[in-house]
């Protein structure tokens, strides 16, 4: 298995980007990418994105990206595991790379959830849980998450407050991104008064409904360093683990099965443990799910993840730092997009080009990218090469 | 690049299938082929699906899959490249084995047509298309078939009753697969008395609205004889090629360059040229598809794909038998699970296990999986192990 590098990334801002169709937003990343790797053409593409069947309905975003962006003729398909769909595109990409099939593999996450035409939003986004036990019966997503939610507050008899913090910190972080969706600080206040969604998940402990596109560029190691002018960065895990899609079907409401195998399974791959994670980009849909995901990562025992929070170890400046450029809330959670602008913000870090949320000395990091209420999980460590 | 092969495949009849859901079709095409493999869990699972998303409320099908089929936990992705979802899929299971990273993937392809239940099936297949400059003008996908097909009766002066023997051919065989969704022989005056769908194309030119799953189990080839009872197939070509998805984008209607380029690739892959290929099995979605990949893979000149199914060449005892299980006309076009049926008909003939249409002496097989008008192009050449 060859190693695999990233060599260029690239983004859109995120926000309602009414002027800018599916494959603009896709190209408009993709260009970037390959103008930071320094390259102008790749060999294969592969698309994360869960919503343009429903929302702009557009299958076949492989090809439809591939020529719009200038590639006409390379291999391309999309790849989908509802929210966790960019994280499992760029596994597709380090696949084919580290197999020997392809040299050099591009990676688009992009979704337009604004200007949606054939029906709501809500219900498309009903299409990542259980359909048959679940969406027939009108669990929209944040219901089911608020029913994870209630569950741990009862059972570790954590307060909602609690999770303010995680809120709080995802909006300071966005403030100095400029491709964040949100640029305005959130306070206590600001969340205790916010309106409720589906009890207990109010608007703050929720990631916004949004348009945007991220990408990278992939190649072998050993030509990493002739392409990019950029530092490169070494992919030392990528692990995929799934989980029953109905909530009623687990075990264990609180343990996050999956997130807990993924990450198991990733620090053996990268021969790193959790102590040696520098930055942890969290995927905090919801204020719930980056607690759960902390826990079953190994950064805090159960029930003791928004604690983590409370202490202020999640800030850049933290032990744990966590949704450095502001995260699913305050970045913005454009859904098959988002686990490629979790990896971006990474190696945005392991570069050391975060400007003011930059994570001293950042040279091991994270991405945990979850599809469903934990059903999917993409893990991907990640490490500036020396 | 370890050498990859196939150890085990399944598949459930085509047809109507109303009183099977989408996760029983693919868990029963699943535990067929693990069965068949000698195997009892796979690390991987890569489903092939085009519109559960659409049809059935339900993306996400990775995951799903994977927990019905008793593998909870696994790593496990849908892929999607519209009808060439299948195709794409084993791709992703072949990439995922030769990189090391995975022992043994499962591929499924699974499509659930009838019983749709969030608007008309010509819809969601219309997604295949480019949505913003097809689609929103109300171009079905048959309509621009139609296209092709007008085009090519003009300019090369072919007549419609030329088409007529892909679809004979098809059903002739499908008469001994009971798997197969028609087990009706068809005549050149059926063909003829058959009402237009969109002119040129016919009843008998266009494959039917189906369900169905097939599946398929791989390995590294130095395991393979270890867990198989069958005899093993080896991959030997594995590709993928795109052109626009818009038609009026091709610099050439008639030429089908992704059906081009990846047979091109394949064989040069391979290192077999289309002489040494035994079976074909084609993506006869219309008979015009069936006539074009012909020509772009090299088994007839621009023009003459219609001459080969009229001199008699494409029958399992010709020169280039295609469809011979019955192909996507006669056997069915569950369109997500297309690719994978292809795969399994043509293992079927490389392990001498097809019965009445056995090619006498299969030793080398390809399929040619197509989505859209010829927009991704999913190349798979085959040989059994000696």
């Amino acid at each position: 298995m060859r190693d695999v590098c990233v060599i260029g990334i690239g983004q859109t801002p995120i926000g309602e980007l009414w002027d800018l169709s599916l494959r603009q937003l896709a190209a408009a990343a993709l260009q970037q990418a390959a103008a930071d790797a320094g390259i102008e053409r790749v060999d294969a593409l592969y698309v994360g994105n869960m919503l343009a069947p429903r929302l702009s309905n557009q299958a076949h975003l492989g090809a439809l990206v591939a020529d719009y962006a200038g590639w006409r003729g390379i291999e391309a398909v999309t790849v989908e595991a509802a929210c966790a769909s960019g994280g499992a595109a760029f596994q597709a990409a380090v696949r084919a790379v580290a197999s020997g099939a392809v040299t050099i593999a591009a990676v688009c996450g992009v979704e337009k959830m604004t200007d949606a035409t054939t029906g709501p939003t809500t219900s498309a986004l009903a299409t990542a849980a259980d359909a048959d036990f679940e969406g027939a019966h009108g669990a929209s997503f944040v219901a089911l998450n608020a029913l994870i939610m209630q569950r741990y507050m009862y059972e570790y008899r954590v307060p909602h407050d609690a999770f303010a913090p995680f809120s709080i910190n995802a909006h300071q972080n966005a403030l100095n991104n400029p491709n964040a969706m949100f640029h305005r600080p959130l306070t206590l206040d600001d969340y205790r008064r916010a309106p409720v969604i589906a009890d207990p998940i109010n608007l703050y402990d929720s990631s916004p409904i949004c348009d945007g596109a991220a990408a990278a560029i992939l190649c072998p190691l050993e030509l990493a360093r002739d392409l990019s002018a950029s530092p490169p960065v070494r992919v030392l895990a990528s692990v995929t683990a799934t989980d029953s899609l109905a909530l009623a079907d687990r075990h264990d409401l609180l343990a996050l099965d999956a997130a807990r195998q993924s990450a198991q399974r990733a620090y053996a791959q990268a021969r790193v443990s959790p102590a040696d994670i520098d930055v942890f980009e969290v995927h905090d849909a919801f204020t719930i799910m980056a607690a759960l995901s902390l826990e079953a990562a190994g950064f805090a025992e159960r029930g003791q993840g928004t604690r983590l929070a409370l202490d202020g170890d999640i800030a850049p400046s933290g032990r744990v730092p966590i949704s450095t450029m502001g995260g699913l809330k305050g970045r913005g959670h454009p859904v098959g997009a988002t686990g490629v602008y979790e990896l971006v913000d990474v190696i945005t870090q392991l570069r050391g080009a975060a400007g003011p949320n930059q994570v001293p000395g950042a040279a091991v990091g994270m991405t945990q990218n979850i599809g469903g209420t934990g059903s999917t999980v993409v893990t991907h460590i990640l490490a500036r090469e020396q």
